[in-house]
């Protein structure tokens, strides 16, 4: 990873590290080899058409987005093929979009209720649809078995049901992964097994988050849609899903304040890092090159971090680096990424996609 | 406050309704008249130079900002007496960027080290100097006896130490605002006298917060700095710091699923929102429409709201409202809010500093 702040970076700033995103880009590509997977990498963490042209020319089948405008972005990148894992609900503005969209791309759509299915069959679009099971993360997405009903509206309503979707959300927990990984696969099942009881053939059974991929198995799951791997972050750290030599992005910053021996302040705050803050992570961030050290509050443009007894501390006006918590939260602040290799930037490319929640 | 979402607003959209925001402006500005303070309003809340109009039309006498690059925004808007209210550490580019600043506009920053007041000295800039006391929250700031250190330093090299300011943060807990207020007047007084007691002068004493601004006495601060004020959020509402009709802005959401009775999930999350959520606030948002409801998770897209049993639910496709809990985040990862009177759009007012960190 970044092992310091690059020279001539301003801070705060988002540094990349192009090699480790390349590795992390990689080693996907080798689990899917592996476990005959497709992976269609979610672009709601980097939104940045450049790092999805890595995940292509490494056997990418698509992409996947949160929001109609996220892959309206994408489409005018080239990139024509995209899942919209969303429960979408159509207005008038969203609908013509959708057409437009529909027009240049393979689309597919996220849906997870009856209403939402008519709807959508309504407005008379040439879209798949994928039907999302809860799989135990209770956001959105139907009980397994309660899958027949958007589908058969679905159906019934003119559209193709390509398949079903799930996003195991509580791996997001210490010890958690390898239990959602399996719940994924049982609500998969059970819904493909509810849908072809039916008359209804799901061809592409879809989950996979970055902290549950490394155990999804063959035959369980025929696509993977992780975001975050291709950064990884200070929560992946703390839930034992990336080593530190994974993480490719950290905050460039600079000791403004240091008011106390064991307590100083770096120039980025949640304006920067986003404000993420699971109660099983150490803090709200990671600092590479003071690993002992806690990030214990931030501010809108401070981050206030404790040093514990006799650990070094960098001095004011010194630069180090800090990891957030949720690198898709502190990317989305960002209006464009500092690119380096082997420490030294590179160019800038920026967050196309940054904001685009429409 | 908005009571429902206007009309023809496509979903998620920050909506801010001009009459509260108005009217949360001319209650601070007779806070202020009552006690003799000046009020220097923190744009970093709306970061957009419409509403500091408004706050200069009240008698503002200048802003607050926590970063150049929000400074140069509003010079650019014709705000010509800001204070960076950050202890800045000047590289070659804001060294440049602040001289610029400094032609047009009467700047102060804020100090709060030996090393930071020696550089902006030697930096040669027509600056003054605010040095930063910590008045309990634990952040930047040096401790008040401490003030003398860098107060004296700014004045070796030249400097003009206009005065002293805090931030009395720790207001941002429930029960704790009086007692903020009062760190905030003791802080400032002891500084003070420790800067009189080697012949510098203070003639500012800056302090406040939205939470502990109520709390402020006349005579012991004559600068109030509020934020938050303008447009109010879920955080002042559970810290007792407004009423829910002293509220100004809210996101306007659809209602995309709702797999069980006692649960729905509406198209804003963490990434309109912001992921604020301190530990005594009830959720991540307030819903004035379903005032029982409790935001229960943010992801990125979704808010996942619990229902109480008998409470009122929305179905699908229906729209309503969240308030955030820290709206200087939202109003950060939104590209412009939509301004409303009486339950009608009115414009549309761009973010003009939103990502302004540097």
């Amino acid at each position: 990873m970044i092992l310091s702040v690059p020279a001539g970076v301003g801070t705060p700033a988002l540094v990349v590290d192009l090699d480790v995103v390349e590795d992390n880009i990689d080693r996907m590509a080798r689990v899917a080899a592996v476990g005959e997977f497709a992976v269609r990498p979610h672009a709601k963490t980097h939104k940045a058409p450049q790092f999805a042209d890595l995940q292509r020319a490494a056997g990418a089948t698509g992409l996947t987005v949160a929001t109609i405008s996220e892959a309206e972005i994408f489409a005018d990148a080239g990139f024509d093929d995209l899942f919209i894992a969303y429960p979408l609900w159509l207005d008038l503005d969203r609908t013509d979009r959708l057409r437009r969209l529909a027009d240049r791309a393979r689309i597919a759509v996220g849906v997870d209720s009856v209403p939402a299915a008519r709807r959508l069959g309504e407005a008379n679009l040439p879209v798949d649809v994928m039907i999302e099971v809860d799989s135990g993360h209770h956001r959105s997405g139907v009980a397994p078995g309660g899958a027949v009903g958007p589908a058969l509206a679905a159906a019934e309503a003119g559209l193709w049901v390509r398949g079903l979707f799930t996003f195991p959300g509580h791996a997001y927990h210490p010890d958690a992964r390898l239990r959602a990984a399996r719940d994924e696969e049982t609500a998969l099942a059970v819904a493909a097994d509810a849908l072809r009881a039916v008359g209804l053939h799901p061809t592409v059974l879809s989950g996979g988050s970055t902290p549950s991929v490394a155990y999804s198995r063959p035959g369980t799951v025929t696509e993977l849609r992780p975001g975050v791997y291709v950064f990884n972050d200070a929560q992946q750290l703390a839930l034992g899903s990336c080593t530190t030599d994974q993480i490719a992005l950290a905050a460039a910053t600079t000791v403004v304040s240091a008011p106390t021996p064991d307590r100083f302040v770096l120039d980025a705050g949640s304006k920067v890092l986003g404000a993420d803050r699971p109660a099983w992570t150490p803090g709200f961030g990671f600092l590479p090159e003071f690993p002992e050290a806690v990030v214990t509050s931030l501010s809108e443009h401070h981050a206030v971090v404790a040093a514990p007894p006799g650990c070094p501390v960098p001095r004011i006006g010194e630069t180090t680096l800090i990891v957030p918590n949720h690198v898709c939260s502190a990317v989305n602040l960002a209006d464009h990424l500092v690119v380096t290799r082997g420490g030294k930037t590179v160019t800038h490319w920026p967050v196309s996609a940054r904001g685009a929640n429409l």
